[in-house]
């Protein structure tokens, strides 16, 4: 497996009715409690919590709404505590990053799908197939020779598993998935239903002539392989290196639809938001963040923390942090049909202004 | 289930073989029937239609093919009826929307998908759900807990119903389609192949410092609502909400590869085509059409009955009707070198025209 | 079937751990062996292949790249073999297409999914298909009424075949593919997992007046048909004509997540990269080349051998061979701010341009 600094923790759930103490959270985040230690029994935002729930400030624009809000506690930095302590009677819970602990804390109440260990009895589990008592194997779920899962590993049904594909512990399929033979997903992954993981890149080899040919298949003989603690989306796909790996690292957040080319080397905690689509052998960076329906050419080198706006086409490699775009701004459709014409004409206008000045400037 | 005026007509076939007289059809559709009550056995159009077939004119622009055409009868609005009438032999049903009642007939002539009710032997449905005898059920369907199906929803296999799914009566879904728990599908809907409905929202808070850190899952607790009346395309995903739900309202269309984020409502009878894409938050008018392959941003709202361009990228907010484009022309490759180039040094051109306005106008 | 002249080679493996002579691969390539008849294992690029692999030439660039490379053996065109002949210990593979020529050795050394005919128990097959003894039907597989096979076809599992559909020999089709009734797929096809054939192309007729109204579907009761050699993505989606067929020409390679709509006609060859998609009523030419996340309008007509870079919009028919590109070139956020302003007003830039020219040269 690909690294597991920074493990996530699994979320796991109260069990349902139960409600936990502010100061049990204050101990589970490493927070300091100020105020009544209350009793809550789930999250919301500011200005729909009620006094049993926990809600959060980050963004000091809203510190007009903790005045207002009915929460029983709020989630803050200590920056913004001396100014919001008088303005309401609701208890806090002092942390570093108020945002995050609400997400955890959101884990803490919200129900998990049902864990089931065993193995329903449609499914076709080969032989020769590693599969822990701890695992939860569906309807329908095919795992082919030399499969070895982790424990506690869900695959929730209608599920493909080819032939020597490892899964790391605590790992969790949503229904009909495809992984292709040999790929590997690291521990406490999430994968979404309609994903599909290690199929084909796309290499041929034109064989034409006068006469005729043909595009010759090149075999992708490598593999996909996921990092730990990675999510991919919905109908998301990763085809399988050509003869190197593809590769997803560790901590990377995949939203639904994504195209993820064979060759493509994703670097930690980098999050692709939904239809974005990167071509083949691109190396992407750590903690980047590509905008959906952004579209990246191939063969690229895009550094550390770049922020791709949605929608933009990269077509050149990227080698400093940095945010960028390209979006064509909509218009009444009117106004759109005379400005995409000058488009065509931009380079000769350039030439037009550039004659202008020169005869005006000379002229003088 | 969201509502059900204007409810759709379930479509329903003649017996394979049967003709059908014209006067019938007028019967159906509230039309006139002017000339002989011929047979029908299809439908086509103008420039292809037989003496046995139903065609229709309902763009003025193609009038000349009707004089051309074999059609046994078309289908007109009176206001074209006068003009037509002495130009063809052939039977006419005058009604208010031609092209509507066309397709009606289509619906009539064409062959629906065998509806066998009943539960195949390979399916796995958990004891808690309810489903009628009128159900289709095929193979390899797994129905979690708690599942409610209404009469003659037809599941052709290989789909995961998740628990607690509603279903409306006489909607069909066609095979490998995933529901996530908790979801609703109106009636009379239709969902094609690979779609999935709940999926998780692409929901994570950064929690990261100088020695590392993670992106924290945020619980997905919403659900995915579709209305009565909805058909969603192949291999489409609509995400569940964060907290709240996901709203399709009916009468909407949706294509294949439309990607719909968490908490998005998209309005009544909205069209959205291929591969078209809505962020997260948005919420979309009624009546509205979304090209092909358009992109709009999350926390938006459209108006009612906007219409969006296919490849358009829509940034802002759009309060109220109308036609809004954004497409970058296309040029031979070369072209577009130079004048793309131009296209980053746009703001500097405007600035070197407003030197050259002001110095020339100034010293006239 | 459609067409099957430039029949493809059925990619065949040697058996696992077996090595080859280069006196072998000239026979099967038609190629002329130079110096020592090695023994080869593999394929491999030139800067990483060893004594016992195969590498290849194609581009003058990589000259050097022969010189210090360890291959046993090189394929390469006679023109350049003059010029490498010295540099080199290696023995060589002289060819017409030395990258076509790599492609098929690749495929000699790369191991295929194992074929193993036969029914799986689980599979779901009407009694009145036909399906040959030498198919191979994986587990949960449902094949349709009336559905004829050829030999050697490979279903993988969980895949739907529906009422009618044929399929050529040789077709291997990955898990989890979905197949509409009627459809049509030649021989020797690859389709991967998740791909949808023959969804119902998008069509509706609006029937709305001030007091409500309906989209009425309007059936599609075309086909999908794909030509012999075809390959289709991962969760690529290739819907039904509405009355005529959808139809992919021989030797097409589609790539993941391409949607094409219904009426669509893909000529021979041509290649379509990943996400990209073709509206209704298209026609393609032969040999094009389709760029990744590129868009195709409907109803347009484009020629043989056209190149389409990615992300562009087509918004009309091309009527000649070329390259195309519409693609906003991307910036520092900041500056796209201020560039794509200007693009709003692009027209009343030229016109306030035509006016200083106007008003500089009359004075003159």
């Amino acid at each position: 497996m690909i690294g597991s600094e920074s493990k996530q923790d699994i979320p796991t759930s109260l069990p349902i009715g139960n409600d936990v103490e502010l100061s049990e959270l204050a101990v589970r985040f490493g927070g300091e409690m100020i105020g009544p230690n209350v009793l809550l029994h789930g999250v919301a935002p500011l200005h729909r919590a009620g006094s049993g729930e926990l809600a959060f400030l980050s963004n000091p624009r809203y510190v007009e709404q903790v005045a207002q809000s009915r929460a029983g506690a709020v989630l803050v930095h200590r920056s913004d505590l001396a100014k919001l302590q008088h303005r309401s009677t609701c208890s806090w819970l002092v942390v570093a990053n108020p945002y995050a602990c609400f997400a955890r804390a959101a884990q803490l109440f919200s129900a998990q799908p049902a864990y089931q260990p065993g193995r329903c009895a449609s499914a076709d589990i080969d032989a020769s197939a590693q599969v822990p008592q701890s695992c939860q194997i569906g309807p329908f779920v095919s795992i082919g020779p030399g499969v070895v899962l982790g424990e506690r590993v869900k695959l929730l049904g209608h599920t493909h598993i080819g032939a020597g594909v490892r899964i790391g512990d605590d790992t969790l399929i949503y229904s009909r998935v495809s992984v292709y033979d040999a790929c590997v997903i690291g521990a406490r992954c999430i994968v979404h239903s309609g994903a599909v993981i290690g199929s084909d890149g796309f290499g041929f080899a034109p064989d034409f002539s006068s006469t005729g040919g043909q595009w010759v298949k090149i075999p992708q003989t490598g593999r996909a392989v996921l990092g730990d603690d990675v999510e991919l989306g919905a109908n998301s796909t990763i085809d399988r290196g050509a003869m190197d790996d593809t590769v997803i690292e560790m901590g990377c957040k995949i939203d639904n639809q994504v195209q993820i080319a064979h060759n493509v080397r994703v670097g930690a905690f980098t999050v692709i938001a939904g239809t974005a689509a990167i071509a083949g052998s691109t190396t992407i960076g750590k903690y980047c963040m590509v905008g959906g329906a952004a579209n990246i050419a191939g063969h690229l080198t895009i550094a550390d923390k770049v922020i791709i706006s949605g929608g933009t086409a990269i077509t050149k490699s990227i080698p400093a942090a940095g945010h960028f775009t390209a979006v064509f701004p909509f218009m009444p459709h009117s106004e759109w049909e005379k400005n995409a014409a000058v488009l065509k004409q931009l380079s000769k206008l350039r030439a037009r202004l550039r004659q202008i000045e020169f005869a005006f400037f000379n002229k003088k």
